[in-house]
């Protein structure tokens, strides 16, 4: 899911970029461009998406797209420039689902820290039993829980996301999840 | 606080970046290198930062940096690569502030869309009133709520979850609160 490529060149001028201490006391190495001096800082970037529910059921989608092709995950994908977190979780529920649904409150904040992601997943209820799939999605469906395909999850924090789901779907309680992803 | 410039040049080649609908199904312009094609992803930022108490009276500081050089702010900064939401308030408290402390709950999560950037702030207990403040800021003081300088903050998300802070405080009570900065 990296979005990243090694920064070679400069966005500003397109002169080469060399990986060192910035000159304004900052200490951490960043790409510097040897011509125009602009500083490329690269950062985590966060990923938003949703827990559609139906009558108990989750709904899955079957990735269409790399990584993870074939793979069932909750819909979710990068937060984009201009919405909120929870903005994007819903844009991102009808692309991916093309389900209808109202968003309930935030279930899990997930660092993901070996590729640089914070992922987010909201509760969200489901208000048909209809999906229209985009182009990402080979197919959505609902699972109960002793149904969910466990070992054919696309994602950690889609499968920590899940169990901490039911766990507390059994309990009629829902917290807000903090869990960090080795 | 926006570390962006337009992106000019493809980080990849050099070769000059052109906006338009990338050819993977994509339905937002990104800037895609006329060369050889990489696409070039702009995202949300995280900023990430503490609340920290000592005594009922929040620790501010002073800031030696632009933007908003000489006002007030909680201890925060841009989330990086190699670190969790909370070990990046951590760090930005310890690099700004130089307190001792222990982290908290998440208190706060403010979209701030404008400038594409999610804020967080964790409550932090103060082990110390003694700070040793880096180069980033001109002087670490502790406040109580009625001599809080309303207006001489930095940013809304500082003033908005000073706000919560305090009437949380009364309750006895801390919230997890989401707020969207328009």
């Amino acid at each position: 899911m990296l979005q990243r490529t090694l920064i070679a060149h400069c966005k500003a001028c397109g002169a080469s970029v060399q990986y060192r201490l910035p000159d304004d006391g900052d200490t951490r190495e960043r790409g510097v461009c040897t011509a125009c001096h602009t500083i490329h800082y690269e950062n985590p970037l966060n990923v938003v998406g949703t827990i559609p529910i139906w009558e108990g059921k989750v709904l899955l989608c079957k990735r269409n797209i790399e990584p993870r092709l074939g793979k069932w995950t909750l819909p979710a994908g990068f937060m984009e420039l201009g919405e909120t977190v929870a903005q994007g979780a819903a844009r991102e529920t009808q692309e991916e689902a093309g389900a209808q649904f109202e968003l309930q409150d935030l279930f899990s904040l997930m660092n993901v820290v070996r590729v640089g992601q914070v992922h987010f997943f909201y509760r969200a209820k489901l208000l048909s039993d209809q999906f229209d799939p985009g182009h990402e999605t080979m197919e959505a469906r609902l699972f109960a829980e002793e149904d969910i395909p466990w070992d054919e999850l696309a994602f950690r924090t889609v499968k920590e996301t899940l169990m901490h789901y039911f766990a507390d779907a059994k309990r009629h309680q829902f917290g807000f999840h903090q869990v960090d992803i080795s």
